[in-house]
């Protein structure tokens, strides 16, 4: 409230409906609101104006006690979540008259909702605004103070940060374990979905287990799992108060790399371990993605791929050929924290996306400070897409060693990915109970169940 | 295309975003969609016009194939689903303009979709019209043709309700199985999750996995399992082209039904068995319900918890204090099949909702064919606010024993539910591959894994 200038109001959202209304996803609340509450209560919102918090809940419906069970009163409400007060969604119009004009506010993902808020206020408000929020607006100073509130953690968050992060792990390495007995992809993603489940967490996003890793954002599990394979699963759980955590791993379903493997993820794990050291305090993100991308060229001139000058390579693109994608991302209480906000959280004022092929894919660009939790999750793919068309590869020429490339077939993905929290010091590892080293990797894969 | 005089557009709907926009639920298309083609297609849309059906498809993205892999094309999609020809889905104002005037639909739940219908046909198209459907319509007469080829199944949909009814059997096992090993419900949840994903299979519901089986929709999963409780667990698979199980099992979590849990678990059983010998051909289904709730007052006045005649007590509403909901519903793509038409689907024309507290959540009341697709799911539930209170308990007075209720205090809630699907003959179980007689349930939870 002292950021802001106007009364604001966030709204938790409605469930959404599967395929008819009554058969619902199972509700998340929008991440704004979960930031002060803890809680998703549906249809909720919060109210801050003339100086205090009100929670406005949806009072009990005719046949609740049957059907969803008892709910607490308004006062229990109230002393459970600490807020000034708790009053029924019915009066929050009247609230709204008297809290006074200019009210902010920021859209919930589901319409109806953006539809309840537009006619709650008096204006239109299109839900997933993003990059859209117009400067010097009342809802874009509510985005810009919840932005400044998010994007440190304070010690609350981080404990819940290493919650998630620790559940992630647990979760990686029930799928690693499960890896040995199983026959498709989808028996080491039901293992995966099971852990996390048994003990109450959710996915932070739909998680991707797969031998086919370069496919970026593969969400099918219908591969069956061969000898030679690599197994990606980049997975997190979700703590109950809603915060994230994100792991990527790659294991040989055999429990053995090969030769060719073992080389490309150890190159991979060096670019990783190079940028995780390099999130330090004051340190520009970009500068981080960077780092990853003279480590991976490198790495792959060591190996042969590539022949040539570093520098002249980057500028040839060669980094985007094989890691086309951002080296990590923001996380909090959303996996990509605030991409509801489009680039407003993830770029400092004044900076915006590179045109670039791959680096237009970076989702952070700001000046690291303590607090502040990000992923690091530099790959190598080779994706068919990309090797197949001179947009990408053209300026490179011959010094993209297609004869040396040929012997690293038998690798189609590889990312490792970890959640790091920036400190005044060392950086704090927040998944590091899943381990990376190979020969450690393929031991807990042998071992099974 | 013979039954209506229109031509037709069904959408599948577009993915439903949980905390940001790209952060979405696993994409479920519309059952009616889903009907004709089997797969899900985010944003497709089928159109039936001039004798033919046109699949509209969102043509790749730049970027596809690095993010989703690459897709497959026009022509293959042509052939896999049989349509007579496969288009982009941005030729589909030309062809509304070509198939004439008075196109019907039936929206998707999801509001963005509606919103696209709506600025397509040039009329609103309302999300979840259910009820409201005008008779006379287009869009009626498309939901009333669509009624008669879902209500009763044909082989290939009778295949995907076994396979259904497999699954969602083999899943129960394995939560009675992970029962003796659990401390909390969220252990149970997650073993039985983790293997319908393993096998690919969604939740054709949210899982209700409760020590308090009286709160009917319990969706948390938050308590303690303790020697002593009843453990409810009402959940089912959603096969890989949409069909639906749905399975509710109650069992002992010491492995062990105590005297008074075992004669109400053999009393809802009974009453169980005797509504699934009702489900003949030409039984009207409402006349299943009132077996149900005449043969669950019978048991309990054997028990002593009612005492007096029948039809008295039937007629005090004796019934709705112990089962307060209908006997079961529809069963077919959705889990309450057809649920998005509102009663349109589930009851018969001129047949409305009864009033009646208990009768009044009754979902079908149509006359039993062969090839229909029926939940059978009587229960026994001790609700506080049903018991407490003098609306739903006044007209018995004595005649409820609360002396010898108070010997049942050990019993929350039961539920036993199969599918069941009408056939010429014998109803045909399509669940029968999990246990339901006491001492085989006891036996699985002993067994454990």
């Amino acid at each position: 409230m002292a950021a802001i200038h106007t009364p604001a109001l966030l709204a938790a959202g409605q469930p959404r409906p599967r395929n008819y209304p009554a058969n619902q996803y199972a509700f998340r609340a929008k991440s704004h609101f979960l930031y002060f509450l803890g809680e998703g209560l549906p249809g909720a919102a919060l109210l801050f104006a003339r100086g205090t918090m009100t929670l406005f809940v949806v009072p009990e419906q005719p046949g609740d006690a049957l059907w969803t069970g008892p709910r607490p009163t308004l006062t229990e409400l109230a002393t459970r979540h600490g807020v000034d007060s708790v009053r029924s969604i019915e009066d929050l119009p009247a609230a709204l008259a008297d809290a006074g004009a200019n009210v902010a506010t920021l859209p919930t993902e589901d319409a109806p909702s953006a539809a309840w808020l537009s006619d709650l206020l008096g204006r239109t408000v299109a839900p997933s605004t993003g990059n859209r929020l117009e400067d010097g607006t009342p809802d874009a100073a509510l985005a810009d103070a919840l932005i400044a509130m998010r994007l440190t953690h304070d010690q609350a968050a981080i404990a819940q940060l290493r919650l998630a992060g620790a559940a992630s792990a647990s979760a990686h390495l029930a799928a690693m374990r499960a890896t040995s007995g199983a026959k498709t992809e989808m028996e080491v993603f039901g293992a995966l979905v099971g852990h996390l489940r048994s003990r109450g967490f959710q996915d932070s996003f739909a998680p991707i287990v797969s031998t086919h890793g370069e496919i970026l954002h593969n969400e099918t599990y219908e591969h069956a799992l061969n000898p030679g394979d690599l197994l990606l699963c980049d997975a997190g759980a979700e703590a109950p108060e809603g915060w994230a955590g994100d792991i990527t791993r790659v294991w040989p379903v055999s429990g053995h790399f090969s030769d060719t493997q073992r080389a490309l993820y150890e190159a991979v794990l060096d670019v990783q371990l190079t940028a995780i050291a390099a999130c330090r305090k004051g340190v520009r993100y970009r500068q981080v993605h960077e780092v990853a991308k003279r480590r991976t060229v490198e790495r792959l001139r060591d190996l042969g791929i590539f022949r040539g000058e570093l520098d002249g390579l980057l500028e040839r693109g060669a980094a985007a050929v094989f890691l086309p994608h951002g080296v990590g991302h923001l996380l909090g209480l959303d996996v990509h924290d605030m991409e509801d906000l489009g680039d407003r959280a993830g770029y400092a004022p004044g900076r915006t996306r590179s045109a670039a092929f791959g680096d237009c894919y970076l989702r952070l660009d700001r000046d690291l400070q303590p607090g502040m939790a990000v992923t690091i999750e530099p790959g190598f793919y080779q994706v068919p897409a990309i090797l197949s068309d001179d947009a990408y590869t053209g300026k490179l020429g011959g010094d993209l060693r297609r004869d040396v490339l040929a012997k690293y077939a038998d690798v189609r993905g590889i990312r490792i990915e970890d959640d790091v929290l920036v400190t005044e010091g060392d950086p704090e590892i927040l998944t590091k109970d899943v381990p990376k080293a190979p020969s450690e990797v393929e031991a807990i894969v042998r071992g099974g169940h």
